[in-house]
């Protein structure tokens, strides 16, 4: 076995060069038609279709919305966006646990992007094979649900290392899951120092208004920026 | 992205071969001695640890039992499963999603596991990766929780159908998450016409005697072949 780990460690350093080269170009392409990309990552169940659908509804009167969502099979959760009433397309990824920018850049193919103010990436539920893959985006999310325990910060560090915020989601299950929320904290806090963190419930709207705030803000910043 | 493709195939191709030689070496070592293995997968936060350690507890009255536990980083898992008493050891993957039957050899070495009625080995937190791998286990169970939705075995089919059994786990919080258990078996059975489910919650303990008699009989039942 450890005589394979070289020639599959170059191949892959050589994979993930090429995802970088075409990130590159993927955010060179937003930042000037200026579409605000965010990317959303975690483990499967977490909530990631159900946040999106409200953050689509929730954006939608104010701004031009979309979003692409990774999965290996299925177009569930495209069917489960389009209720936002928002331009959703499905990648399905096969056996891969994870998007790629290539994936990203074939889907937007023949798709008139240009106007969107913001364009939303659901990537494949796995707290793993995600962290290694730049997919243009602005920002990355990493959610934790409640139901899964406050320890998976400390267990998946490069997930969380990779993303620039986390969000706890389905707050409302707290106290069903006796979830200790200090302890959670302190260990995003203890991967990554000062990481941004929000806690929500999609199904409550509890802590919605600030997330979508944030969201907003992060745009305006960023457009501030690039015209100076 | 394309070119590399059929490079990378051939090199995890090669790295899939070398890991099925290393597991009929396992799975005859555990043979020849009477010890009979089974896998956990799942998705993180599906509760793989807190099952285990009760099966740990309840079989530990009758049979020899110990545990390998994959992680990423940390030994948290090794750590609670040691509460149950039973003899635990922790492999750490580093960055890599799954465990592969060379860590398993590994984390065996100098381990005298020949009394052994029951080896445990959790993988990684993962519904991806881990399936491709086999690891010498007699049974592999493919655990579903309430909070990740019923419809995960549609959009994980690969580590659905690689696996033996499914469980769903967390039962005590079905009713807080409106989790529908017969769409969920539906989808199970979808996937794998005929597949096995035990229905559990670690918690209550509703559903554990019965899962408990099944491991017991499947030995027995594997053990009575082999007589033959």
């Amino acid at each position: 076995m450890s005589s394979m780990q070289p020639r599959l460690l170059e191949v892959r350093k050589n994979v993930l060069k090429q995802n970088d080269i075409m990130a590159r170009v993927l955010r060179e392409r937003f930042r000037a038609q200026g579409t605000f990309v965010v990317s959303l990552v975690s483990s499967p169940g977490t909530g990631k279709t159900t946040l999106l659908e409200n953050i689509l509804c929730l954006l939608r009167g104010q701004f031009r919305v979309a979003a692409l969502v990774g999965d290996l099979a299925t177009e569930n959760d495209a069917a489960r966006l389009a209720r936002s009433q928002a331009p959703v397309k499905q990648i399905t990824t096969g056996t891969l646990c994870h998007l790629e920018a290539a994936m990203v850049q074939n889907a937007l193919e023949g798709w008139d992007t240009g106007p969107l103010d913001f364009l939303f990436i659901e990537n494949v539920g796995n707290l793993v094979c995600p962290s290694s893959y730049d997919l243009g985006e602005n920002l990355r999310f990493v959610l934790l649900s409640v139901t899964e325990g406050e320890d998976k910060p400390l267990k998946y560090p490069t997930i969380f290392n990779s993303a620039d915020v986390a969000v706890i989601t389905k707050l409302d299950l707290a106290a069903a899951t006796e979830f200790n929320i200090p302890i959670a904290l302190a260990n995003i806090q203890a991967v990554r120092p000062g990481m941004k963190v929000f806690q929500v419930s999609a199904k409550s709207g509890a802590g919605m208004a600030e997330f979508i705030h944030f969201l907003s803000e992060q745009r305006s910043a960023l457009r501030s920026a690039v015209a100076i």
